[in-house]
């Protein structure tokens, strides 16, 4: 299975009503398997940062086959990914990235940037809920 | 004026039928009066390289204030702006973007990718016309 | 289709051979449907130069869905995609990257540097004609 | 000595069958005593991260004349090159690089990665015991 545009459209459609229910505006990532992008929306009064961290966000998911909440425990000091964010490009190691996957394969990601990081967990789910 | 999303989802989706309308699958971008993105969409089947192309396109109208088949002549060997595209990072020149004015001001542009670049132009120009 | 390693050992030994009978030692990279590499190996004595440029000519084939020789023609000075190469990033203009189609789709390139120009196509056209 | 591409296509199957062994896809680099790739191979349904992560091991185990096990070490807080792999890029600082040495010269390494880190250590050292 693929994300087709439609598909996308819809995840990032359900993605911003999430986060116009808690009232933040977002920049929502959809990428393909191999974390290149389908579609982006950035909300009206978004961070500028993330615009970038969106898609890094979503990027980083597929990449590492992991959200990237997971990601960033696994890069805290002491842990075995410590400093993956420096030595590998456009890594994002907090939440707010999730992938999608078809069984055991990996066909996309979500990336949410723009609000707490709790609030870009929450908006991502959403858009990985509408699928 | 600015361009909000809303905005920038009406102009997509009128390059998208135009392009359909051509049978071309395109990566169509708009960005903001600073060329940042607003919002992007990947047609599907659409050549991978107009993911980054249709942004650069749209960014360089933006930057320039021009279309990039205007930039392009500029840039031409024997032109006064020969080699900038050397110079600088990001610029495309050749067709497919095409700002947007209030007035004398830039408030964005939309930038288009994925067939010959006339089919780009005339995909951008319609995302224009929606305005 | 995927291109598996298996199956992308198999074109870079026909390569191989290849370059072998004319004796020119040769880089064959082998990517997938995104421009990533599945297989890399590099000949004893190839140009150093070359490491990058296989990988980049698959990549290009595959980004750009065509040869880097049609790509190439198309970049010329007068052609409308001359410039192509400066703005987006790791792309090459040159013979030695064939894309490889499953019906309509690409599916991965093989991308070949370590000759003249056309050596390298010779013995990219053999690691395809293995599949 | 040198490790030519013949030596580095054994320390790969080498590298590949302890993987195999232990059921985890991984990616394999084999580079030079210029920390420069001679071959690579990455198994079916490895994580995309570990094209460049396997790469960056074995040129850091040569840069540094060590595994990056130990440049890891010297990397934490309060030890004294850390924050060495921000000031040099492509450093990596986890286990999975290993240099390869004939006497005191560094001729090469083998860089893995896919798995946890232990495991990326397991199939690197395999490579190298092949030689």
């Amino acid at each position: 299975m693929k994300i087709d545009l439609e598909t996308a459209e819809r995840m990032i459609e359900a993605a911003k009503e999430e986060a116009e229910k808690i009232e933040v505006p977002m920049v929502i990532s959809v990428v393909d398997n191999a974390g290149k992008l389908i579609a982006l929306e950035r909300m009206d009064n978004a961070l500028q940062v993330s615009i970038g961290l969106s898609q890094q966000k979503a990027y980083t998911s597929v990449v590492m086959r992991n959200t990237t909440e997971e990601v960033g425990k696994l890069a805290q000091p002491g842990n075995e990914l410590y400093g993956i964010e420096v030595s590998v490009d456009d890594l994002v190691t907090f939440g707010g990235g999730i992938p999608v996957f078809d069984g055991d394969e990996v066909i996309g990601a979500v990336g949410v940037s723009g609000g707490a990081v709790e609030e870009d967990m929450q908006v991502a789910q959403a858009g990985v809920d509408a699928l």
